[in-house]
């Protein structure tokens, strides 16, 4: 598993220490329920909005309000807040929850394009935070990357190597 | 995966709300570092000294002082404390993690069976944290064996129904 770490480092160009700055203050206590609702909010009409049909099919089976929810809870669960997340739907487990879809390099670039849109646009986020949040979604978006092409070694090989800013090739 | 958190709940007897009562309260601070240390190591100086060679084979590779590191930074994390084990291992990925290993529901057992052992021969643990612990640690045990069961389905069918009791069988 350590490699999914350095791989997860070595694409989106945000080492371990920093992905996990989030865990040095508690951004749940700093920017409240309501700015992640906001963030989930605006992330997902983005990508529901998608242009690029191939993405969009990504999240085509699941429910855009379900969608938000799942991940405004989840975010407010690891940035310092109650448990929402692991209340109903227990441990995020976040490679198994996100073996089901086609987590490329590429995917992981347009998430990330669509966060740093959503960061950008959602107000109440301090720059200090966007950083923080920004390289955690950064690391974890690769770390995703490897861990969801390991498991399906044989179905979906990827072997292109992206840059580290999201936005620069779309 | 949905199913996952309902297999979990049945095989264990125990649900995800009693699962994950660990959030209501800051078993962290209640408890303190040391007690995590003493619980994990106490746990793997029984695991690998188990008379059952199907069962310490499972952690023969893996090192005896990593282990106990490695458990009590996840279970300071996840109690509430501060985030040891995501600073250098990155997100915990419990189903990822665990699908190089045989997660058998016997070993699921056998693992609980220990995990209750150890806390029980820890000192400093209160009978309602000890509840709590052995909730989160038996729910935790079947959704890593109906996760990992999930990802190998061809190459490891596990069709035993095991009880709530772990020890009762051994």
């Amino acid at each position: 598993m350590q490699s999914l770490q350095e791989k997860a480092s070595e694409w989106s160009g945000v080492e371990t220490d920093h992905a996990f700055a989030i865990d040095d203050t508690n951004l749940f206590q700093k920017l409240g329920i309501q700015t992640f609702i906001n963030l989930s909010t605006n992330f997902y009409n983005r990508v529901y909005d998608d242009e690029e049909e191939w993405f969009r099919s990504i999240f085509a089976k699941s429910d855009k309000e379900k969608a938000i929810q799942n991940q405004y809870e989840f975010l407010v669960q690891r940035m310092g807040g109650p448990s929402l997340y692991s209340q109903t739907r227990g441990h995020p487990a976040l490679i198994a929850r996100h073996r089901p879809f086609p987590v490329t390099h590429e995917a992981a670039k347009r998430w990330l394009c669509h966060m740093q849109q959503a960061l950008d646009n959602t107000s109440d986020i301090d720059q200090d935070s966007k950083i923080m949040l920004i390289n955690f979604f950064s690391h974890t978006a690769y770390f995703l990357v490897a861990g969801v092409e390991q498991k399906n070694q044989s179905l979906h090989p990827c072997k292109d190597a992206p840059g580290r800013h999201p936005c620069k090739n779309f």
